[in-house]
């Protein structure tokens, strides 16, 4: 096990009815700005309980923080709060706009443009934020992290800030999820705990086990949510998955790898194509071209996920990743470039653009331009 | 899944060679108290390294906190670190140590005998504690609990206070713990996790799979342990399994039970008996009493623990709880209270206790006297 240090101070207030617990967890002093997506939570009565939850409060709203929150957006989201001496910022809504409020969040205490942070990576000085989550996925709501995107250049990139304060999750919020985002969501998690477990094997034998109790629960729970996306115990079980999936709980002292997510935000970045869906094709590709480096791991997943096992270590490898695969394919979601019409030209420009960074991701830092490639054209 | 709220703030610095880190770890205006136990720590080099770390800085010790801390000597810790206006505690040792410092945390700032505290069960103006804990057992460096005991009346209760700011785990300081000391660590964190999951199923999937997966852990790696106490991912193993036992992590919308620790203090409270050995017996007599209330997760538990699996479920509960019972004797510990030469008078007197405080313990608040009674004679 490798040494570390853990802390997550997020406060996490979980369950039906949550929201009301809104003005507890907000100081009374504090000037709020509420951040918002493009308006679902009005419908689904989100918006309703926040502002019962918060009566007598005040507080601004900034509505039109997008899918993959583009600098563009925020900088209006920054300029607004410095001008109304903002010093608590509430996030509403999925990861984008949870990510987005970290990098306003950063933004209102930096006198430059907030792009600049971006490019340097992390940024500590900022205001504190809580958040509602709607939409179960990336972990922002109990992690540093965010990404965020530059449309003049299609950049996307990560960004590290600091935790929310609280994040209040209610599944009931997670009812009238459009299915799509239900499935990107649970690949999402999926491939979140795939980079934290998918490296060097017998790091830990605990961090193992508990990566694969989430692997194992989103195969339970997946086709159950396409059935019924109303199961209160199913939608919690999904929610806490997530949340537990990207928080740190599954990455004490051991190594990290996070190639797949890299290729995935270049493709968001190119063609806008949904986070998760993006993983569930590029996972795959992950899985064939390092299937050697990678082999011991896999096989490991394999048995203890899947129940796969036998004699042959070849077969196993082949059984498991064709498994893998067909868990994507069964939330419905693409698992080849093709099916999303993502030409060859992309492969290249993605290629160039690793080159360019001189990157070298993933555990063995051995993801260049050139594994890039392979790994895309691993999932064509 | 229950409604829960869920915080955890210790930072937790785990690794070789990480009691360096102290000086970091404690700012630079405290006024330190250091609290020991009997003195291992001078042995193990445990104390040296404490001592480099905070060379140049000024503070007291306070020696001799005894297994299972009594209130009598916490009040001479309490009175000298008053004598000294001490703002900052760092408890060096196992479970005891540290259980110890958080009652004299809080009643550093409390004008009254700290006994008091203990009764009333909670406290939370304290001064702020760190650790470096030696002993992977009780849990104690990463949550708020504790448990006091008073000689004078021969009792044991809980207390909660606040959380270690931070905690330093270096595993190489278990290498040289005594192996029964290790083997109570062990069980004692089996059966923390299985107040946590023996209980009405069906409430999280994703809580269930990781309470397995530390169950999991400590079976495969006690036997391990018992070959070789200095090798260094296993005992990683361990203490990360321990701390991740009981401080949270495994409860999140879960009901618990503890009916078997409530039984188990008494029996230290009485015997002196080292608390995870009063576990080791006491348990088998929860799981043979409360077999048919607990039934469904006690299957659960069996096959996927232990894959117990087959069409009679009577006989697959009598496996299960033997299996329990070996695990326990596997460590080296009794589980039988005959084995401790623990007289029937004991029973009597547990018995006797529960009733005059009323007590109705346990998931379902039926482990009163009689019940205590009941699950005693079945581990006579």
């Amino acid at each position: 096990m490798n040494n570390f240090i853990f802390q997550n101070p997020t406060r996490l207030i979980f369950g039906k009815g949550m929201i009301a617990e809104l003005n507890k967890a907000i100081p009374a002093d504090k000037k709020i700005m509420i951040t918002f997506g493009g308006g679902s939570v009005k419908k689904n009565g989100v918006y309703q309980q926040i502002q019962k939850a918060l009566q007598g409060r005040e507080y601004i709203e900034f509505w039109g923080i997008e899918p993959n929150p583009a600098i563009e957006t925020l900088r209006k989201a920054i300029a607004l709060g410095k001008e109304h001496s903002i010093d608590f910022l509430l996030a509403v809504g999925g990861g984008s706009v949870l990510d987005g409020t970290k990098l306003i969040s950063a933004g209102l205490k930096y006198d430059g443009d907030a792009w600049d942070l971006v490019k340097k990576g992390a940024y500590h000085d900022t205001v504190p934020m809580g958040s509602v989550l709607t939409l179960p996925a990336t972990g922002s709501e109990m992690n540093s992290g965010a990404v965020i995107s530059c449309h003049e250049t299609q950049e996307k990139y990560p960004f590290y800030s600091n935790y929310p304060v609280f994040s209040i999750l209610d599944p009931e919020t997670t009812f009238t999820l459009p299915p799509h985002q239900v499935a990107c969501g649970l690949a999402d998690t999926f491939v979140h705990v795939m980079e934290q477990y998918l490296t060097t094997p017998g790091q830990s034998r605990l961090m193992d086990r508990w990566a694969e109790g989430i692997l194992k629960t989103l195969i339970e729970i997946a086709p159950k949510i396409r059935e019924n996306q109303h199961d209160y115990n199913l939608m919690a079980d999904f929610m806490l998955s997530a949340t537990m999936g990207l928080n740190g709980f599954i990455a004490m002292g051991v190594t990290q790898d996070w190639c797949t997510h890299m290729i995935g935000h270049e493709l968001t970045a190119l063609h806008g194509l949904t986070h998760g869906a993006t993983l569930a094709i590029v996972f795959n590709g992950t899985l064939r071209t390092l299937r050697q480096q990678k082999k011991e791991k896999i096989l490991q997943y394999g048995e203890r996920v899947w129940g796969i096992t036998g004699e042959n270590e070849e077969t196993r490898l082949d059984k498991t990743i064709e498994k893998t695969a067909s868990f994507f394919q069964s939330l419905g979601l693409s698992t080849r470039l093709s099916e999303e019409n993502i030409p060859d030209t992309t492969i290249l420009e993605i290629e160039r653009r690793f080159n360019e960074r001189h990157a070298a991701f993933g555990e063995a830092e051995n993801v260049n331009g050139a594994m890039a490639r392979k790994i895309l054209e691993n999932c064509k």
